[in-house]
């Protein structure tokens, strides 16, 4: 398992993996009816952002991006998302993303990380975020609408840096 | 005082607004570089959002802009943006402009409206928005760089249409 960055050409590969989690609809409060090129847009981190993917081989089992969470005088806050596709899960391939965005942002000065949405009943994610310092600031309730559960709540979560 | 939609037209009444209020930089983690066409296309909201102004005869006092916090599964949560010119506070247009962003939320059907970014040194916005019904959710500590008092926080705001 090996984490570099995203290029362009890596798009065939990621859409899959954006297309089934967003279909599913358990995690992401993203549009499904997204074309390719909506999502493309979306995950592509312009600079001073940055995405980068964790392969196997060829095969892509996963990617994150990360930037700046808000403009202007937000901007040493950063954020970061991330995506593994289901059948790649269990083998530390999200941890390991989550480690890198870490020492990525620290790397370029952000103070902190926050996540803005992350879906309370997405408990894997949740414990993972907590064992590497992130503190759940609190809770929008019923601000996801989970396609099993119904509306459950959307944490914010953050760490300093 | 009048409320109205925004047409295209009253950018260059609602700039000046815009530009006085993120040059100084207590309340908004928008870019001050940002040209006339960049702030532009961040405050017109396209469909489904919303964007107004509230006036005083020829004169634009303030302004809003509100839609959807979300795509997808969050699209049933709403959240809006308020500015009001420093000469024109003390006169109740902040007040009506977020009566307005409420009703007009509500007969759009959404569940709610959840604000991500009040500072939490903007006591007069804090006061309003828990006088009409809102609850902070949670603060993230030191997220925004205030010219003055350095780093303080940024409420995340709640309530229920």
């Amino acid at each position: 398992m090996q984490i570099r960055d995203y290029k362009d050409a890596d798009w065939p590969l990621v859409w899959p993996v954006f297309q089934e989690i967003v279909v599913t609809g358990e995690t992401y409060a993203y549009d499904p009816g997204w074309s390719s090129d909506e999502a493309k847009s979306v995950w592509e981190e312009a600079a001073p952002g940055h995405t980068i993917v964790v392969c196997d081989g060829p095969r892509i089992l996963g990617t994150a991006k990360m930037g700046p969470n808000r403009s202007g005088r937000g901007s040493h806050v950063s954020t970061a998302s991330f995506m593994v596709a289901s059948d790649a899960r269990g083998r530390g391939a999200g941890r390991a993303l989550t480690e890198y965005a870490l020492a990525w942002t620290t790397e370029q000065n952000y103070a902190a990380m926050q996540f803005n949405a992350v879906v309370e009943s997405n408990h894997a994610a949740v414990r993972l975020y907590q064992a590497l310092g992130f503190h759940i600031i609190g809770t929008v309730p019923e601000a996801f609408e989970h396609p099993v559960l119904g509306r459950v709540g959307l944490h914010v979560m953050h760490r300093f840096l």
